[in-house]
């Protein structure tokens, strides 16, 4: 792998594409007041959770139907200027960044669920539609949408990058929650793919290309998605051990007898530490791991159970346990703000994050290293881990001055990802390429698949202009 | 939807290819003794389990290993002249049929399960490895293999249909179960897909673009799969119902409560007839729900309780269990034998197989149409379905020397097709589109989903060599 680490190098320099007045001017007519030049809008459009600094779009189009995506696509492809959706702006790898200038089309408006059928398990969304929204509407019919990375991230960027998070070791991530979608083409076509079954053998899966393309290659203007109904008994426990090993090998035989554990989260020393800190909570300071068990009452014991001996095997503690919803929701609470409980363990910092996942018997090497590497860097950081997909993240607390931080980071990101494309996984289990990842695909996906990629890019964007300079260069 | 139902119209009228001595002479000079010419070989690869006849490609090559794979593909796309892959050979829908004329690649000598990674539930299998013969190597390693397709097919002709079978309702279907591929493209190149880890945001979805495409974008040539641990408790139970209607009234039910079912089959009381004839079995000859439950043994009893709850309200029988994993095995063979069991009811008949699948809570109306219909028509049946996916297959039994017979099944396959478009579902759940679907695709898909396919089918084989003529027309 030749991924730069040095800061200077991260984004491709790939020139600006010149966005002519006359574009401007077509956008202003067509879309009036939903359109802004405003520096300030433009600025908002311009970054993510990504630490590059990159000029921002030349314009943002506020989406109020699929037909304005439609017709922003339409002009923008006659001018030859990239197109860039805007959903959360919570994307972390660079996802939204007007590398090559062009507008955004921002479709925080577009957020109705269009149709709640309770019966199919089934909902229809528009994209600007964000999880915790989506649940709150779907709470009373008794029903839940599992998926839930760590923002409040929109549906239609969570299809986007494929996100997963905390509950994918049961449920499964975006790949095999979104059903059907609604796109927009870089023609300026709308175009459906999928139906509302649970499963076809009709063509090809033109819906799991997209899930996870990050724009590249059409704009998700709707969203069909599986939903389950919520569990007849949940119960969450925390089991802290003596060493980030002994919880992860916890984990690993977990999984490996085929437990339907819901959710099973590590959180190293530190960053319990954090945690308690951010959050005000009395957890054990120790290696930990956050668990939760769905089923009926006596499944859920039973689970408990077997996972409480499972962990007791490798030197676990008694579970404590999250026996109200209320102690539920401010646990998992505590910990999707493990980023931020991070971030405020070093004022003004940057997170460098990484994102490797693994085969599950890879994991404890995986992880220990990682740890190990950082320690002898004397790097702040924090670690969180979805280890029941063999997925964890090292967030790398940079002085965004610095960078000799910025590049000790980068390295040990290269050096983590190196070892896990080494052992048969990915260098992004749920955040996407970006402009962050692109040096490591080559590697991982191996340079024939990669010209696949490029071909499909090429054949159904042919003027480049769909969230251009992302996951590779053209 | 135009689609024909005139069984002359059935197959595209397309001209068969040019096969030119040159290819085959270099195609000997490559393989020597494994080419093969001779009419009966010829004649065995260019039929499945369809009713088209068309002439048989012009060679055989006996595929050993993915370098026999890439030059024999290197060497047609010289000449352009097409290549179907060819496994098991039961292919429903026409997928194997050289309607373009060109060579058959068959893989059955590919077939050894390179690597088993228990630890990880994970398997890397060659094309020809058949899911009978993974599941004996799996057994005693205390893993299996949930997919199941009537036949006993090969693993690469399974992931190129997207096959499920009747585990799909707990374990999904290839879609959800192939991890990754190695496969050879128009160009004779060998390309990865996927990792081994259980879930990635790296780049496109080359995995599930290549699963369901039917040979057409390149040929499988290694699968990696998720297997899983062999439940603690499994049992089987067999239920009859009053109606048709209860028995799958109570299917939705137990999925809108999120039982966690393993199997739910569906037989009427005239495929039960068929299947106690054939298996040499005393079922109550009503219509029948087949389950299977999968868990600790406490669970089990749980959600066996709790469906038979569900099925005393819809006026179900009480549960007849096989105890003994022999009693299961004769049941679940039974069931898996119907097709041969409706095909032994009516000595010299064909079998056409429809194959709708729809949202759930539209499945009673899609069943009770589609057997009134063919009550009326007064062509016999089967009727089987993997119901807990909205799946079912009707098999109308049709004397192959009658126009007439043939024109009736098509008629009523394309009245069951319309509607279950119409609410939401799709022409295939698990066979494929091959040749006999092609005219329902855009009438599903839409035109610019199915122009997307093209594009992209283009774009990935630009001499249009793989497996062409097949899913759509080009």
């Amino acid at each position: 792998m030749n991924a730069p680490t040095d800061p200077a190098h991260l984004v491709p320099t790939v020139a600006q594409r010149t966005v002519p007045a006359a574009l401007i001017d077509a956008l202003r007519e067509r879309f009036g007041a939903q359109l802004s030049t405003a520096q300030a809008v433009r600025e908002q459009h311009g970054r993510d959770e990504s630490p590059f600094a990159v000029p921002p779009p030349a314009a943002v189009v506020f989406a109020e139907s699929t037909q304005d995506v439609a017709d922003a696509v339409a002009l923008a492809a006659r001018h030859a200027v990239p197109v860039i959706p805007f959903g959360a702006g919570s994307s972390i790898e660079g996802q939204l960044l007007a590398v090559q200038g062009g507008i955004s089309i921002d479709v925080n408006r577009l957020n109705r669920v269009l149709a709640v059928h309770a019966e199919n398990l089934t909902v229809t969304v528009q994209p600007g539609v964000t999880r915790k929204q989506l649940n709150e509407e779907l709470r009373h019919q008794g029903l839940f949408f599992p998926i839930d990375p760590g923002a409040d991230a929109s549906i239609g960027g969570m299809a986007s990058t494929r996100a997963s998070g905390t509950n994918a070791v049961r449920y499964g991530t975006m790949r095999e929650n979104v059903l059907a979608l609604e796109i927009v083409t870089a023609a300026g076509e709308v175009v459906r793919t999928g139906t509302l079954a649970r499963k076809s053998s009709a063509g090809y899966d033109l819906t799991r290309l997209i899930v996870g393309s990050e724009g590249t290659l059409g704009v998700v203007t709707e969203v069909s998605l599986r939903v389950y109904p919520l569990p007849e008994a949940i119960s969450a426990a925390v089991c802290s051990f003596p060493s980030i090993e002994a919880a992860v090998r916890t984990t690993i035989a977990v999984i490996q007898v085929g437990v339907p554990i819901a959710r099973v989260e590590l959180l190293d020393a530190n960053t319990v530490r954090m945690v308690n800190a951010h959050s005000k909570l009395g957890l054990r300071e120790e290696p930990m791991l956050l668990m939760e068990f769905h089923g009926s009452p006596t499944g859920v014991k039973e689970q408990a159970e077997l996972v409480q001996e499972l962990a007791a095997d490798h030197g676990g503690n008694d579970f404590e346990w999250a026996h109200t919803p209320e102690e539920r929701t401010r646990l998992w609470t505590a910990r999707h703000n493990a980023y931020f409980a991070g971030v405020q363990s070093r004022p003004g910092c940057r997170v460098v994050t990484t994102d490797v996942c693994v085969p599950i018997a890879r994991l404890a090497d995986a992880v220990l290293l990682a740890v190990a590497e950082a320690e002898a860097a004397g790097l702040p950081y924090f670690l969180v881990g979805h280890v029941g997909d063999g997925n964890f993240h090292m967030g790398y607390l940079i002085d965004p001055a610095s960078d000799a931080e910025r590049t000790v980071a980068e390295r040990l990101n290269h050096a983590l990802v190196e070892r896990a494309i080494a052992a048969g996984g990915t260098c992004t289990g749920e955040h996407g390429i970006g402009l962050h990842k692109m040096a490591f695909l080559p590697a991982e996906a191996g340079a024939g698949a990669v010209e696949l990629m490029r071909t499909i890019k090429r054949a159904l964007d042919p003027q480049n202009i769909m969230n251009p300079g992302k996951i590779f260069a053209l």
